[in-house]
């Protein structure tokens, strides 16, 4: 969809903090994929991957590292942190879509409900007693914002989120549609006859500056508080039990799993797909491939993984039913070992 | 639950386009698995693992291949294609729920978006700026349709759909409940104090006749859209990151996780909680065994799978350590081999 | 959250049938963790790994087996099963969010529907043609229960599910935001121009004292019902495939999906993030640990697990190598122990 923004490669450099390589005069109109970009159109390299796409681009200009400048057919901004500087240049042509503005007439208020300055609040959304809305914030259509909550100044709640009684949000935070925060932890404790339900009296506490995907679940604390801190970013439907807490600036991947009491560090980065078990604890810095499980607690930084290679099936499933067996093998191979040891 | 729909065996078989074994004049008045068929009830065998039930089934008629003709004690349907068949049969038995018809009095619609004929909108769904409902489109009650987006003619959007501005939806397509359409891509670049979110500038464009499953999201794209091709068919609760694209007619079970700006090829299975990764292409024709992992390109047709296989608790957790170990077992291999031959 | 409910330890351990060892006149006025708990408040210790913050606790009751008394610095309440305690202890403390009662004015309730005594509907709920909410239920803000739906007496359903047409839940069961019921089952036959949508029939029916977690999918089911038995427990983002049948009192964690068709015992217990295969079979008192894959039926109860497990990324990386090379790995072994054999 074409927006009316306008910007010289100059002024795009000015503002973005770096070096414009060619026509300073260049007008670009918006920014656009390599393999799709025009002549009024800004893109940039940054996964190596593309650099063949860098060949043949018509873009209008590229960003880039100094070192790729000799692969670029055209205009260029020079920059240590390509991706970072693209960043910044979509935020230049991000065209935002307008919120409805203003608290909509359809919207349900408590009477004891809080409302700051300069809160936006969209069609059917509901607001429980007590709960406060910082200044600016924005609560999309269909959103429930329960009983004694807190949303933080210009956090923005896309539509239809569920926020369950005692869930506090920091400032600046994104909430996608479909998110459930503060829903009862799965705790049952085995009774005579089925299981007891554990009332869960935690809530929930998100810092300032967390983005959170769409259909991702929070749980409630059972007894104390689930914590997201500061920074944290959550992709889309991501589950995360009860009394978890993860650390600043930790990034996690779609369709992660994280039960209930488990501690992970700050700065982290955990893979697509992964699967975490309770109580236990993640130090800071950890990287977790795609789809990893994790059993025990890390106490060391770094990299790790545990999914298994793809094969074509008739391949697949003789490695399978090797992997069955494989403790056996093992054994062969110590008493082969052995054997050879005597003989020898 | 019991509907009032009644027809010959005769005529079920002409609208079929299949051959009766049996008495034509039978009457059918609804359809049902083998094990629980009532003699006014057709039912059908396709998947080998129920030919048992077929010997004791108290079905008015069974749609099967010739081939089990002999041990169907009652009238058949003979077909070369027993599923397809069923799927034809059960339409004719379907009494489909009636939507709500017209406009819900609840429901806002802004003044600018377009609405085409025989539309029906349910209570409280709110139709953004600019968009446009196609003919005979049904939007489901609590459905929030943003801004700029397009719904094609005939398609149905159950409650509680989410699509953010500039999406767009083909003709006669089926969205189920809890999906959200259009949410931002997960694109974060590392700056100095903590990640700098990256606009997400793209839309999705969805083909026609694509079938959506409930609580599945799909992200807008960062630059170029998302693009869903048509036929295509996605089970519940799957991810698809920005800038995916998935060729047309192809099928994703339930619980799969697709990273961004990976392209899959037309006509694939994709075998449910499985993890694709992200920047890699997998050709046409791709069937994926369930909890395959993805880590690089597929370039050739074909089946594949990487899930390993199930044990005992006690002989997995020793499996588990061998796994560990595998690299040093190999090895120990290697030079029980070398020292073998250099033995002889 | 500070709320005023107060209680001496002789009246705590009379309403949970357990004995005191210390003062039984010590007033308590909350629950919390150990390393959490003041004074005024009771913990308790079940799992033990955390017996070492058992040693320094400040609450001023611990519920707990006999043999860790000598460890606990004060008062206590010794019971045979302190999670059970516990999970009564909670209830006892338990400051449940006051439901809007009534009908709220918004909610849209069909003239054909029945509302039972003591119900409440929330704001923007929508309730369908013929649909029963039974005495004392309690339908959340925009949740949509369609046409010919049952919800049964005392059951609460949380802000925004979804209902389709023909779903039915028992007594006392808790239904939690962004659960969807009866979205049709994943059913599509290849026909000539892609795939033919095969209508789904079916229902879905959840028996008494069932609950279900934020943003679960239950699909119906194509010609018999899907059937959830009493006393189940479903953690969230949970997908049950059509036709599914699931035992009484099994416990399912989070992320977990199951294909259609299959049939899952009682008393089972199945870890977060696994993966079962449809048309099969698992027979009662299964447990599956966390990211269990299963392919086949499981006949007999025990526990069963697949995850393999983590290792640092270039340690697992070789790992991977060598189990795509197991099969030849394995017939090495197999020739070497031959040619052993013969060279002894």
């Amino acid at each position: 969809m074409s927006h009316s923004k306008s910007y010289t490669l100059a002024e795009i450099a000015e503002k973005l903090g770096v070096k414009v390589h060619g026509n300073p005069d260049h007008e670009i109109q918006g920014i656009a994929a390599l393999n799709e970009a025009a002549l009024h159109q800004i893109s940039f390299l940054d996964n190596p991957k593309y650099q063949p796409q860098l060949l043949n681009t018509k873009a209008g200009a590229v960003i880039l590292a100094e070192k790729y400048l000799p692969d670029c057919p055209n205009n260029a901004l020079i920059s240590e942190h390509p991706y970072v500087t693209y960043a910044k240049a979509a935020q230049l042509f991000w065209h935002k879509p307008e919120p409805y503005t203003g608290i909509h007439p359809s919207a349900i208020i408590d009477e004891t409900a809080f409302i700051g300055k300069d809160v936006s609040i969209g069609p059917f959304a509901v607001i429980g007693r007590r709960t406060k809305i910082l200044d600016g914030a924005i609560i999309g259509a269909h959103c429930v914002v329960s009983d004694d909550c807190e949303i933080g100044a210009e956090t923005e709640l896309m539509p239809r989120v569920t926020l369950y009684h005692e869930v506090s949000v920091g400032a600046q935070c994104v909430i996608h549609s479909g998110v459930v925060l503060g829903s009862d932890g799965f705790g049952f404790a085995p009774g005579k006859d089925g299981y007891e339900k554990i009332p869960q009296l935690g809530g929930v506490k998100i810092g300032d500056n967390v983005e959170i995907g769409a259909n991702t679940t929070i749980d409630r604390g059972a007894l104390n508080d689930t914590v997201i801190a500061k920074g944290v970013k959550l992709d889309n439907q991501i589950q995360i039990g009860h009394n978890v807490k993860i650390g600043e600036n930790t990034v996690i991947a779609g369709c992660t799993g994280i039960a209930g009491s488990t501690e992970i560090g700050s700065n982290c980065m955990i893979g697509g797909g992964s699967c975490i078990n309770g109580h236990i604890k993640i130090t800071d810095q950890v990287m977790l491939l795609g789809m990893t499980g994790v059993i025990n607690s890390i106490n060391t930084s770094g990299v790790y993984g545990s999914a298994t290679p793809l094969l074509p099936r008739t391949e697949w499933q003789k490695v399978a039913v090797r992997i069955r067996q494989l403790n056996d093998l093992a054994k062969t191979v110590q008493t082969l070992k052995k054997d050879q040891t005597n003989t020898d």
